[in-house]
C-alpha cells in the first residue's frame, strides 16, 4: 500500500482549492513569471499575489528567486504524484463500491421477481 | 480543452485537504457508516463530526439519510473525475516544461565545452 504523507496531501490540496492558485500553476506550466507579471495577470494587487504564491511554495509547488528587485516564480519540484496516486485510489475504491451495491440491488430485484411468480402460481 | 467547473474544484480540494476527511471517504468505500460510527472511528466528538461530513455533502462526495434517529453516510455521485483530469493536465504540463528546462541546461553546457575548447585552439 502506498504510504501518503498526511501533511503534504493536506498542504497541496489546501494550495489547490482555489481556482486563482491552479491557474498561477498552469501559467507557470508555460513559463517563469515575476511576481508582479503574475498580478497584473490574475489582475491583483502584488499583496494578494504574493500571499497565494506563498501558499504554493509552503507545499512545493512553487520555487522562487529574488535577483535584484524581482522576484522570480518557477514551478516546484512538487509534481503531485501522491495526490494522483490518492485520487486514483479512491476512484477505485468508489467503483468497487457501487458495483458491490449494484449486486445487492440485481439480488433484491431477483428475489422480488421470484417472489411474485410464486404468488401467481 | 477539458472545461472545468471552478466552482466544483475549489470545493472539492477544499474538501479533501483534511486527513480525517480523506479517512472518511476511504472508510465510507468500505461500507456506509453512521455519524455516531465515523465519530467512534476518528475519535472524534458528534459535532465535529457532523462538520467534516457536512463539507464533504457541500462538495457532492458524501450524501447522508435520517431514518428515525440515525444518520447514514454513504459515498455521494462525485468520484473526482474533474479533480484528477486537472491532475493529470498539471502533471504533463509539468514534465513538457521540465524537459524544456533540460534542453536548456544541455545547450548552455554544450555552449560552454564549445567555448573551452575554441580557447585551448
Amino acid at each position: 500500500m502506498v504510504q501518503y504523507s498526511q501533511t503534504l496531501l493536506d498542504a497541496s490540496f489546501s494550495a489547490l482549492s482555489d481556482a486563482t492558485r491552479r491557474g498561477i500553476l498552469e501559467r507557470l506550466g508555460h513559463s517563469d513569471a515575476s511576481i508582479t507579471e503574475l498580478a497584473e495577470r490574475f489582475s491583483m494587487t502584488l499583496t494578494g499575489m504574493k500571499k497565494h504564491v506563498g501558499v504554493l511554495e509552503q507545499a512545493g509547488l512553487v520555487v522562487t528567486a529574488k535577483v535584484g528587485r524581482v522576484r522570480t516564480c518557477a514551478l516546484g519540484t512538487g509534481r503531485l504524484e501522491q495526490e494522483a496516486a490518492w485520487l486514483e485510489r479512491y476512484r477505485r475504491l468508489w467503483v468497487s463500491r457501487f458495483d458491490e451495491l449494484d449486486k445487492i440491488v440485481q439480488e433484491l430485484t431477483q428475489r422480488e421477481e421470484n417472489d411474485g411468480r410464486k404468488k401467481r402460481e
